[in-house]
C-alpha cells in the first residue's frame, strides 16, 4: 500500500517506510525480513533507525524491478502486520 | 579509522562502511551493534545491504557530534574487529 517507486543510484527501486515503537522492535523486523531474504536468495536495502525502518526492494542484475520485487514487498507487508 | 564526518539533514554524523561476506553476516553485525546500541541507550542509523553495512553515529538531540558518539564508533570498530 505504501510502497514508492523511487530511483537511486540510476536504478528504480521499491522503498517503504515501516515504524515501530522502538530500535529494537524496527531491529527485529530488519531480521524477520532478512530471514526472508535468505529464504528467496533475493536481499533488499534496510535502513535501520529508532523506531522505524526504510525497505527497499529492486534487482540489481536488471538495474530495476523485476515482479519478484513486488512479490518480495507484499511478504515484507505481511511480516510486518504478522 | 575509517570513519568519516558527514553533514545528513543538517545535522554531522560519523559514517563508516563495514564489509562482509554476504547479507546474512552483515545482518548479523547489525544485530551486534544493537546490542550495544540497547546496552548504552545510544542508538545509530544502520543501513543493511549484502556484503555491507553503513553505520552512522550522532547526537539528534544537540543536532550533531558528542564526545559520546567518537566512543560509540570506537566500540563498532571493536565489535567488527572481535
Amino acid at each position: 500500500p505504501d510502497w514508492e517507486v523511487v530511483e537511486l543510484d540510476g536504478e528504480l527501486q521499491l522503498r517503504r517506510v515501516f515504524t515501530f515503537a522502538n530500535f529494537a522492535e524496527a531491529l527485529a523486523f530488519a531480521n524477520r525480513v532478512g530471514d526472508l531474504a535468505e529464504a528467496e536468495g533475493h536481499h533488499p536495502a534496510l535502513l535501520v533507525e529508532w523506531g522505524k525502518v526504510t525497505a527497499r526492494w529492486w534487482t540489481h542484475k536488471i538495474g530495476g524491478l523485476h515482479r519478484n520485487d513486488f512479490i518480495m514487498a507484499a511478504r515484507t507487508d505481511a511480516l510486518a502486520a504478522g
